[in-house]
């Protein structure tokens, strides 16, 4: 495909993409639906008043006339396919389609994408956390000391999932008030519990599924197969932590305000029919029950294989005026299957879909379902402080030198994600943005 | 206030109630926002439309033209009040604004009771759970074998919640579908878990607070003492659960598909204004450490007295062919303190505000907090089955002396409060109406 925007060589947004987001710009902050192919945001309410999309089945100008993607997101996976099938045609050299002769439409519908604002792509009515891989799971329970074996009873039946904080989860970029809470007295000690600012405040690299398609109604349900229609598309998804915090309250209601406070996604939203060229299958493990026939699936390759990285770029904390550091790697996760989580997770998101409605509960499009965070068997490889740092008594070095066990003020978190490929020689690149957020201190 | 609307003499809705609804009739399905008087349910967009409004401070016309009460629940506190007397002035015999001459707006805007439709009254943003009670915490936690202490190391420090789920809140009479899910395995069993539809259906009765006013942007937090301008009002809430499918999934995340297949609200959303004459103080507890300052409370009375009434309807299940029994009265607390939940609560609304909000977390108009179980300690004041049955070891029996452990298909339970006073001799009662719903049969 022929693609007549420039592309960066390594550009997560090649043509093979075609993710899709909200954005603004300083001269017209109305809200509008996007997409982005190389260094250029596209507005598509632009291109649907211009008629671009005239001619595509089930697609109505009303749909990115939203200041959400929620509307888009809830049509069926045969408009949304349409939709971004043409939009490749509409970018694309010598085809029937083409705009790059419609000089006047692209002034209108495209954008520098360093000079945009981006925002929360849909308005997210439940945002659902399952916790698919093992290794985490595993090594969060030993570490939070939850009682019982390392993997709680129905790990290896069902997808265990709890139910999230919507009205908190922001853009890429959002800063993050470090929370304050109730911290717990030190095992042996007297004294009770102290209130103050959070002091081991943590990330999780998760991957996120947007809801898409119809949704089911209260008392139906979904079933694995249903994962293409009902997935919009994926974002990475920072669940920051306040581990003292979390560990206090947890007992017996699960997570609260040690999670509430933030839970940052990044801003596009990336189609499983994008991901369809890096779908791959996942290792045989030993010794698991067979799951119930509501779990089942008939994809033998039901993730993806995407390389995710994580950063920390450490600051003085709360003095802006030094000099920021270089980006620190702590995680790198490369070429393993994802599930999006790792190679031993065994709740894909269609099981997730499958495991949340067969309750009969309803989802809608815009809901957000968290993979959990995406830890592998390699100190590289382990997704949050909490594991890196062995509850904060292994302390890392930043790029600049400074000892870290947990973020502190001024710390910038970045997540990035993407596939890779070539076609032709040329990039092919699946990509997911940055997924960013800098600890702002705590409210006095 | 002699009102001129007919009011029975047990009636919940007295004009010192005026709560807020939402309604539609059979030729106007248009969901519209009304109060009720009596038998009388008023649409408030009629009487706006005919400037009955005219003249209230803050007032604008868009609030009575959505069909949920979101942008009225996010008034200020002194707007909800002007509007909230000004009714009461609107229907009061004699007074400056009486419509009581005014025949036409009267036919246009008043209904009778038993021939509407009640709707959600908000669109749930989020909806959040606590367990207010101590009997409560403590009974589930011993039932549902949760590890540890009777009540959990926190309870006695914060008040301990979890997110629930907002998409599944229905209004009262919504049938509710038996969930199914994987049931675990008979203890000391070498089996795993079963697949198919909760053999333990219960309901819980609580109180819900509907969050009224700006609330707070994500970062910022509010006290105790908010708890006026923050909450709109209340509502009866049966928090259905499915205990097996419940005990199985919840660690250590909390509870999830055992929850999430539907809670039902009562429609009448009641006034903290309304309940102003029954507040009343909470008896003092033994040996209870103290709070931290984000949870005190100026306020001496920071409950309400209110008789909460459950009774459950026993039909042969799945034989609607059947005559239905008498209800059977399960569950009655009469003038306890309430917190909503009993006088051992240590967490009224106020306190869970600040709380769920000391982290930063943003909450919204129209969120929903429920307060747990409102168990007390006598036999009779026990507020759901897991309790009343001891986990389905000690049957009872309906009206038409059917047995019952758990809720079968066709039960129907129906919840009700009200809070109970004369006015110069005449009914001043502020009642919730009922909160109901009828078991329908699992998926097959």
């Amino acid at each position: 495909m022929p693609c007549f925007l420039p592309i960066d060589a390594d550009s997560d947004f090649s043509i093979h993409n075609i993710p899709f987001g909200i954005f603004s710009t300083t001269d017209n902050i109305e809200k509008r639906c996007a997409t982005r192919i190389g260094e250029t945001v596209i507005d598509l309410r632009e291109l649907s008043k211009g008629k671009a999309f005239d001619g595509v089945p089930g697609f109505s100008a009303s749909l990115f006339e939203q200041s959400t993607l929620n509307d888009f997101a809830g049509q069926s996976l045969e408009t949304r396919r349409a939709v971004r099938s043409h939009i490749q045609a509409l970018f694309t050299t010598g085809s029937e389609h083409s705009l790059e002769k419609n000089k006047d439409l692209l002034a209108k519908a495209t954008h520098d994408a360093t000079k945009v604002q981006l925002h929360l792509p849909v308005r997210v009515g439940d945002y659902t956390d399952f916790c698919a891989s093992e290794y985490h799971t595993a090594n969060a329970g030993r570490l939070m000391k939850v009682p019982g074996p390392p993997l709680p009873p129905a790990w290896n039946h069902l997808p265990i999932g709890y139910h999230g904080r919507a009205s908190s989860v922001v853009v890429s970029g959002t800063p993050i008030t470090r929370p304050r809470g109730l911290r717990p007295p030190a095992p042996g000690s007297t004294e009770g519990p102290s209130f103050g600012p959070t002091k081991s405040l943590d990330m999780e690299y998760e991957i996120a599924a947007i809801v898409g398609g119809r949704g089911n109604e209260l008392g139906d349900s979904l079933g694995t197969g249903d994962v293409l229609e009902n997935v919009f598309g994926l974002t990475i998804m920072n669940d920051w932590s306040a581990r003292e915090i979390q560990g206090f309250e947890m007992i017996p209601l699960g997570p609260f305000n040690g999670k509430n406070f933030g839970t940052t996604v990044s801003p596009w939203i990336v189609t499983l029919d994008a991901l369809r060229p890096f779908k791959t299958s996942l290792p045989h493990r030993e010794n698991v029950p067979e799951m119930a026939s509501y779990l089942h699936e008939a994809d033998n390759k039901p993730t993806f294989d995407i390389e995710l990285d994580m950063t920390v770029i450490g600051r003085t904390h709360a003095c802006d005026a030094l000099e920021p550091e270089a980006p620190c790697l702590l995680v790198r996760t490369t070429s393993t299957p994802v599930s999006p989580a790792t190679n031993t997770s065994q709740s894909r998101f269609g099981q997730m879909l499958a495991h949340h409605t067969v309750s009969g509960c309803n989802i809608q499009p815009g809901d957000m379902l968290g993979s959990g965070t995406i830890s592998g068997p390699e100190p590289k490889s382990l997704a949050c402080l909490l594991e890196i740092t062995e509850r904060g008594t292994k302390p890392f070095k930043t790029s600049g030198g400074q000892e870290r066990v947990w973020l502190q003020d001024g710390d910038q978190v970045d997540m990035t994600a993407v596939a890779r490929r070539k076609v032709d020689g040329e990039n092919a690149n699946v990509g997911f943005g940055v997924c960013s957020g800098v600890i702002k201190p705590a409210k006095v």
